[in-house]
């Protein structure tokens, strides 16, 4: 068990983050017997100090050899104006990786968030989806036109590129019983990509998932409906890249917790339990994938010891999971999350670092988890 | 005073809430001796139905001669695979009349609607901005391609376009003592017409509204901070045709109340009190424009007299102030709906329709509406 790792803390807090999970990584390792081989290399700004460039060839080519991805932030105001810019690395890496499913689960790790929502208790409670945005195409890849009078970004996709990420959906929703629910969103009454990817989505679920429930949903209207009804989208959203990268941010917003949002980019579909992937095959036996938090590098934070290394040590239980078909393992790590927020500290505190409203460090949030790990 | 109107009422409850909205206009035209010719066409459905066209050559161009266009609400089931779409009418329309600036205002009519919210009400009270998408370019325009395993929208911008939009937001900002924040939404790190958007906004408010407090934001992020924070834009958000629906549909949500939203779409940028606009000018000294509520054609309550006619009179107001210069007008009919829906009837019930929870149908609201207007 277990497999290689290439390692990207990335800039500001990411390194922090990175280093408290990786210790979640160490317990997972000596009581299980995997074993991680484990690279350390440069994205983001980081690597626009060393070697002028957000990432680096060879660091491209480490990644489409690991059997997964960890990575942390990268960016700050430091290289707001680079060329390229820091964000440019991880852009880079999802194209090579062809890592086209970016998934982001919408729910609560624990009960005793719902009151930190934005949101109304009554509306939000029970919330729990997982949203898929396409990541390798659309509008935020190809030939780009930039001009000093004119920018076009072509906002185009082709039947293959629509196929694998239905793919992913149906067999995420094929992993329940009944199977899940699935939303695809797109503005198919306006655009001819939109109308091109419905029609293939339909054509993919009638073919090879047809149990599942595939409904199809304007992306304009399914923004106000995630925050006026969100429990109405329990079960999987599919939707491109543009689309997505707007309702995933806004599907965070919902929960209200920035520093508990996981995210995993796959080359595939998972495998159920006890199965193996069918595309996008690692030397693991999982799928090829990069996990990251949600969260950015946080500047602000940095170096003092504050970021909430949550959404970092969820990211690596969604690693477990797809990457190295590790699924106990990544229910012990998310359950230990639940119970740390859950619990109360000796004197009645919560172990809460600052943006949940408590004053923990990330060590003493780390040190928390890491004992609750132990503990199941 | 007055002028010229082509009223297009559309689909389903289009044409019941359109009908009660001109009895308020009746009123205004008798208690100001202005006068306003009316022109009844039709768009969508109807247009289908009768024309095989989801709109005519005609009507293009009446919209073109209008001093303002009054729209209601196109589509419906019965249109689900008509080619072209209902939808289409309205984007015809935009396009012809070049009505660039879409602007939806996001705040909350009447202070006792703060509850009947989503979020939180310590969190969305006192939420004020007006959102302006541009209106007649990006991805939703220009030369598509939808093939069998193929589609392409070219998501393109050029300078003509986006300084339009930007002195519209940048007009509206300084007509208020001191000059209203200005976010532009884009997503410059990855897009190449985000990129030129970006330098070009800036261009225009360094030159022309260099006492307005322009920032960027990023799109995606937008879409979460408007959950969390929304106060924090009280403003003008200005963005671009994709980001501009998904974004103005997600505000919708965060008031919670559909059928209170209003809109407008202009050829130019709305004049203060007492001046004339520069560009998009009609002949009434205002600005072209179409309003129309944000709420749909709502084909399931059709017929039953039970839409809410507010959405459609808040647009009149608009209509009322930007393109016939009746700005004290258009106070009256907002102040009559703030007191319709603040007031409580005899027996202690609100007049409110059933999407606010009330009772009252399309006629008893309007009805109420209509006695404020007259009283103030
Ligand atoms: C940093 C940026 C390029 C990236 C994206 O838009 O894909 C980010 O916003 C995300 O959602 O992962
Ligand atoms: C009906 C559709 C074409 C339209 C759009 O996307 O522009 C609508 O969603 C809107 O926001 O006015």
């Amino acid at each position: 068990k277990g497999g290689k790792l290439l390692i990207l803390p990335g800039d500001h807090i990411g390194p922090e983050v990175v280093h408290e999970a990786l210790k979640i990584l160490d317990i997972i390792e000596e009581s299980t017997g995997a074993q991680f081989e484990r690279d350390f290399d440069l994205c983001g700004g980081c690597s626009l100090d060393k070697h002028k460039d957000s990432v680096t060839e060879a660091v491209l080519k480490k990644s489409e050899e690991a059997d997964a991805v960890f990575f942390g932030s990268a960016g700050g105001p430091e290289w707001g104006h680079s060329q390229p810019n820091p964000e440019s690395g991880l852009l880079r890496i999802r194209l090579r990786m062809q890592i086209f499913a970016n998934l982001r689960p919408c729910n609560f790790v624990s009960k005793s968030l719902v009151h930190r929502s934005p949101i109304k208790e009554e509306i939000i409670k029970g919330v729990d989806f997982m949203l898929i945005r396409e990541n390798c195409g659309g509008a935020y890849y190809g030939n780009k036109i930039e001009e000093e009078d004119y920018g076009c970004d072509p906002w185009e996709y082709k039947r293959s590129e629509i196929e694998r990420v239905a793919r992913v959906a149906g067999a995420l929703a094929m992993q329940h019983d009944p199977p899940l629910p699935v939303w695809s969103a797109d503005k198919a009454n306006v655009l001819a990509s939109s109308r091109v990817w419905r029609r293939i989505v339909h054509e993919v679920f009638d073919k090879e998932f047809p149990k599942v429930n595939l409904r199809d949903q304007l992306a304009d209207s399914l923004a106000m409906l995630l925050i006026t009804k969100p429990t109405a989208f329990n079960g999987i959203i599919v939707t491109d890249n543009t689309f997505g990268d707007i309702l995933s941010d806004e599907s965070g917003g919902l929960t209200g917790s920035l520093g508990l949002l996981p995210s995993a980019s796959l080359a595939g579909a998972p495998a159920a339990p006890g199965t193996e992937p069918t595309q996008g095959r690692n030397n693991a036996g999982g799928v090829r994938g990069l996990y990251e938090p949600v969260h950015g590098s946080a500047p602000d934070i940095s170096g003092k010891g504050l970021a909430n290394p949550a959404a970092q040590v969820l990211s690596l239980a969604m690693m477990l999971r797809y990457s190295f078909n590790m699924h106990r393992e990544a229910d012990v790590v998310e359950e230990a999350v639940a119970r740390v927020l859950d619990s109360k500290e000796d004197g009645g505190l919560e172990v809460r670092t600052g943006d949940l409203g408590g004053r923990a460090g990330t060590r003493e949030m780390s040190e928390a988890i890491q004992g609750e790990v132990r503990r199941l």
